[in-house]
């Protein structure tokens, strides 16, 4: 019979594992493909380069009490979507998801099968994106003094990606005259938050599936950014996950242009439509300026329109959506059946 | 007369200037070299990248009330010490360091005067060691429910850097017949740790300013790193953060090799040695399985002495001392007066 050790049973904590045996666990799941010279388990990782192209590099922390509370996120969910929101962001450049770095802040009383589902989360859609995890750091979580509760548990993720010189996707290029689009449907992902906090004293609510699985597991549409990288479509590109409203701002300040919306044309669902009609609250309003939406807002002159139908058929079930055009003018505007509305600004951390 | 937001004076706090404003401030204290295609603004970084050499990559975090307490670390150092713990790494594997992404969860309560402190002791550190951070995240670090207390303060830093193909130390090379050498003078942090943490209650204690200053400002041995690499004399190279018990045991484990330290030889300062035996604490004993010192063992076979002393000769007041010898034996261990030690494991997150 096999005989486990006591300390690496679901059950156990971190803090019973310690820092060494958890770093040989994680790498003992880990597999690296050829170009990493040197893998986990020295100073630093040592990476081939990837030849003729620019790197992408961003960070994202992901942080408990924050970000998600684990009373209504699984922690597979916790782990996918903490290296989604950065893969998202390589998406918005155009680039390929190619390493990350894995710091993680772990309370000590996390449980090693708490762990592992964290994990399997995250490597799950690693290996989906084609993107390996190098290295990393493990940090105890501060317990509070004088407090009986724990230190937050923070995933704070780094990649790195590969474009080509012509093909990164920036803020800074659209132009009057272009139109206006959007990947996926929006909106979603705020309803599902605020039904899962609901659903937590009231069992019966699960009308609201699809926007709980568009909050917990956001699907970051990297395909879609290589494919608008690669065919030179898109003149800007934005992911809008501190909302649509901002990601307008963005374009419009980086690129000077002015943006006008079509409230009509937004891709909401009917789904977010009825939550919102239920709570008394404006669906588009609250859509433009709640964030946590992984899509990309782009922008692409209307000659390109072929080529934008012929991507849109490489990509299985995401609609892309025409939701307005670039103007001269640097004002930003939503035309609605009552009248413009002027954008609200965004989720933003410490408002 | 010009006029200052109260918003951006010193004693306002993060939460009242908001994370738009915070990204925009420490944006403004930024200078981007011309390898940098595309800096922070956008969803990620482009860098071009570094012609016919690999690329290292790792990340460190530092953590408040695990790795720092802001009642005796001033934040300037806090700020400095966050980006040395991942230079050094970058050091132990001859790596030239370049770019760095800074991850900061922030409480609400800091203020702005705290957060140019911390930005100014860490990007005097990235000038002198000519790293540019190329991108960022901020975070808002989650108050602790049913208490007073703020959220930790937490400082994650991913760094990156540039290694000729041969250039590369690694811990896995060391060969019997090398000589074992380390960098600097060894155990003086965890002393001014001890002594700061004493000083809080004793002002008079200033006797032990050397080893504070070992504590709150490491220097990482970037350019002794460079040089061992560049001068290929290295045969193995790590940096013993984790304490050197524990990084002698790193090499000779990746090695396959024994490692026999002269107690004798250590760079161990006298004041380290008087701490010790006021405490009545083993002074090598104690050096041996603390970490926190930042400096470099590395191995090296005897016909390079010359070498050594060539480079030595480069490197301003930085000791360069043989500490023992690899054996054959895969057995490590540590030759004193009272004969022949086992080496302690070194500090490890959750112990």
């Amino acid at each position: 019979m096999a005989t486990t050790s006591p300390k690496t049973t679901p059950a156990s904590t971190v803090a019973k594992l310690g820092e060494r045996a958890l770093i040989a666990h994680i790498r003992s799941l880990l597999a690296m493909p050829d170009w990493v010279y040197l893998g986990p388990g020295d100073d630093a990782a040592i990476l081939e380069q990837e030849p003729r192209t620019l790197e992408a590099l961003t960070t994202d922390a992901f942080v408990e009490h924050v970000h998600f509370d684990r009373k209504f996120c699984p922690l597979d969910a916790v782990g996918h979507k903490a290296l989604a929101i950065n893969l998202s962001d390589l998406a918005a450049m155009g680039a390929k998801p190619r390493a990350a770095l894995l710091s993680l802040v772990l309370p000590g009383e996390l449980t090693i099968g708490d762990l592992d589902n964290l994990l399997n989360g995250l490597l799950s859609l690693a290996n989906r994106s084609k993107i390996t995890i190098v290295g990393g750091n493990i940090s105890r979580s501060p317990a509070v003094p004088r407090a009986s509760e724990q230190g937050p548990l923070i995933i704070d993720v780094a990649v790195t990606g590969n474009v080509g010189r012509r093909r990164v996707l920036t803020r800074s290029g659209a132009r009057p005259g272009d139109e206006i689009y959007v990947t996926g449907s929006i909106g979603g992902s705020v309803v599902g938050l605020h039904s899962l906090q609901a659903t937590l004293n009231n069992s019966k609510q699960s009308r609201f599936e699809t926007c709980h699985t568009r909050y917990l597991w956001p699907e970051p549409r990297v395909r879609i950014g290589l494919l608008l990288g690669r065919n030179r479509i898109a003149s800007a590109c934005i992911d809008i996950s501190d909302g649509l409203g901002n990601a307008v701002k963005q374009i419009s300040e980086a690129s000077k242009v002015g943006m006008v919306l079509d409230a009509q044309c937004l891709p909401i669902e009917q789904i977010v439509h009825d939550w919102h009609a239920e709570q008394g609250t404006d669906a588009i309003a609250e859509t433009l300026s709640q964030g946590d939406d992984y899509e990309l807002l782009f922008t692409m002159p209307p000659k390109y329109r072929n080529r934008l139908l012929a991507i849109n058929g490489l990509i299985d079930n995401i609609a892309i959506t025409k939701i307005g055009v670039v103007t001269k003018k640097c004002e930003v505007s939503i035309q609605t059946s009552k009248g413009n509305l002027d954008l609200p600004h965004g989720f933003e951390h410490f408002r």
